[in-house]
């Protein structure tokens, strides 16, 4: 018989992007010379930078010529670019991480939703809200989760860690027994940060409980900030108990290029139910191994470019834009007396809805008064109903204009 | 506490590769001066293709400009090339299989892993012998093997199909309960195939007891002879039963590329413990648009352009050269007296040890006395024993001078 995965009956639906189209569809046949501003956008929409675009064309040619043609490669990723992320993002910055410990793959969001399979069913698991779904989804699939509660909006096995303007968007420890611990910094969707002491205490609780903290940390290049950590392992102990994810998503444009990183370093031991230790990475590499077959080889020979000079300089000034467009939309909202949140180590800004407005309505309210769309905080979790997301990622130019016309909402 | 999933605790080692690798560098240290051949390589050796080589930097270009820029792509795959393979790989063939049932990811290897998901922990799984050993690795991972029989050299929770030399290299129907059947075909690693009438009774005995047919064609364009099919929808009622995968891996040398398409039919219903039907499609949209964000852009306009009048000439012209070095490969052996199979509709011939050896001494004989290596059956399964792998994935120069030496064994 075809039995199913049963888990799969208690996934939601994951409407807000969906809705969003609906919404935004209906509004530009009722007023089809709207000119319509997108803010929303979690996508980049600058173009690969040109040391990585000569990068790939490069490695393309490779392919084309028997002598320097690569078929399969190491599934892990080749030496060539764990290298150079151990030496650059880790090593430069007095971090010590091996290019062993650095797995390469097509993406953050595959990585933070296949992590778990390496984790046993009845581990409890801990997300904050709002969050990221690719955290609950992939949990929710392998049986984690329990029942969805409609009343409450969440499922009944996962604790949810508010990330909330009433705790100025710092998530407090749980008091219950907590396995794994998905942190997002800096946050999607709030674009807030924690500090190094604030992150040492998490550190600290999974070192205690020996508990599993997945750092999600793809916006890390956006950080300006002096003390708010890039990475988990800045932070003393996190070697033992934190699995990192890194992209090239977010800093180097690569959304349809497909690159990203994962470190689990060789100190981070699990534990089989007779109490026996077991190497995370030894694991990892053994699913990495086992169901992917490595990045194209001419991705990462365009992944190895974001590390040089020109590369670099190349990429900061995409991520200067990025960020500059976020602080033209928080000078806008500050103007209009809108209070908001993030936007300065990030390129997200997270904003309380005026005059105690829920998200969808704001959302409304803002695509019919200033044709301009942006994200409903609540279709990211309970805690975000009342908030709303705009985002950096549009061009300086629509940006300005979309924050113009917010400003004379009524 | 980071509880592991214990299942990993019933992997076996994967010695197959790493053995050989071992075996041949000590060869090599002992035997600095000889000159080895290579004839057990399971990947492609010719360059991309002109055609693919050309649309993938074009697209690269596209990449460099805001214009044409492209971020997130579906995770599906896009349009214009899940309808260019409906078109070309089904419909022009008399299949009806429309593009929102194909699913473009990055690797066959990975689709084959991950499918077993959608499916309950206590479906019982039926896997040929010899096999690629990631149908069975991903079943343990989840928990369905059962525990590894040392003295059987086989789970106890799977059911093996002999796929040998007295059963003609078509595999039996079972005669206990099997809920998901792997099927490789052309077969890897024997390089063997079924007609449509042998592959119809598959179809048939899926049908009448509601199991899965998990059809792996990913050698489909290696096919040279009529009545044997390429694709398991050739057969009538397969789209009730059946979920195929196929690459431009070894059709196209995507080998280092990564691209890859799974057809998941709407006919094809999976059931929940209460008997209710569900779309095995639609799950498999959940999944991938969950943990999966699509393959690079201009990697998807690469394996477009296989489907151009001069990509599909250009990629024949490869398919024929690998072909033809099997065909060397199996008239040399029949001339040394070796028994031999496959290679006829597949780069793969699987050869039955001289003189009763076994795979792995007949493997040490090949290389201490021809400077030839192979892959030894044994590998792939216990129904491997005494037989080896040969493939046509070298050069013709090296394929023939390899054969020459093989012919003087004695």
């Amino acid at each position: 018989m075809r039995l199913i995965n049963e888990n799969y009956l208690e996934l939601q639906g994951s409407y807000l992007f969906s809705e969003i189209a609906k919404r935004v569809n209906r509004f530009k046949e009722e007023n089809p010379d709207a000119d319509i501003l997108r803010l929303g956008i979690g996508d980049v929409t600058r173009p690969l930078v040109p040391a990585v675009v000569e990068a790939i064309k490069k490695a393309v040619d490779d392919m084309a010529s028997a002598d320097t043609f690569r078929g399969y490669g190491p599934e892990q990723g080749y030496d060539f670019l764990r290298e150079k992320i151990a030496q650059h993002d880790y090593c430069e910055r007095g971090i010590a991480i091996t290019a062993d410990e650095v797995f390469v793959s097509d993406g953050a969001k595959c990585d933070t939703g296949n992590i778990q399979e390496l984790l046993g069913t009845e581990v409890h698991i801990a997300v904050t809200d709002p969050v990221y779904p690719v955290y609950v989804d992939t949990n929710v699939m392998a049986g984690r989760s329990g029942n969805f509660d409609p009343a409450e909006g969440r499922y009944t096995n996962i604790t949810y860690l508010g990330v909330t303007e009433e705790n100025g968007f710092v998530p407090e420890l749980p008091d219950e027994r907590v396995d794994v611990i998905y942190l997002c910094y800096p946050n999607n969707p709030t674009g807030t940060v924690l500090t190094k002491a604030e992150l040492a205490k998490w550190v600290d609780f999974a070192g205690k409980n020996n508990a599993l903290i997945l750092f999600d940390a793809a916006y890390e290049a956006y950080v300006t900030e002096p003390d708010i950590p890039r990475s988990i392992y800045e932070i003393e102990g996190a070697k033992e108990v934190a699995i990192e994810f890194r992209s090239f998503s977010k800093t180097a444009g690569f959304t349809g290029a497909r690159c990203a990183y994962t470190v689990v370093p060789k100190a981070l031991k699990g534990y089989d139910s007779d109490g026996n230790e077991h190497s995370l990475n030894a694991m990892w590499l053994r699913r990495h191994t086992t169901k992917f077959n490595g990045v194209p080889y001419y991705t990462q020979r365009g992944a190895e470019a974001c590390y040089t000079p020109e590369g670099k300089s190349q990429i900061q000034t995409d991520i200067d834009y990025y960020l500059g467009n976020a602080k033209i939309i928080l000078q806008g909202l500050k103007e209009a007396g809108i209070k908001a949140f993030g936007g300065v180590n990030s390129p997200y800004v997270w904003l309380k809805c005026p005059g105690q407005m829920k998200s969808w309505d704001f959302f409304d309210k803002l695509l019919k008064e200033a044709h301009v769309v942006g994200t409903p905080g609540a279709g990211f979790g309970r805690s975000g109903e009342g908030y709303f997301r705009l985002t950096g990622f549009n061009t300086k130019e629509n940006t300005m204009k979309a924050i113009e016309r917010l400003m004379k909402l009524k």
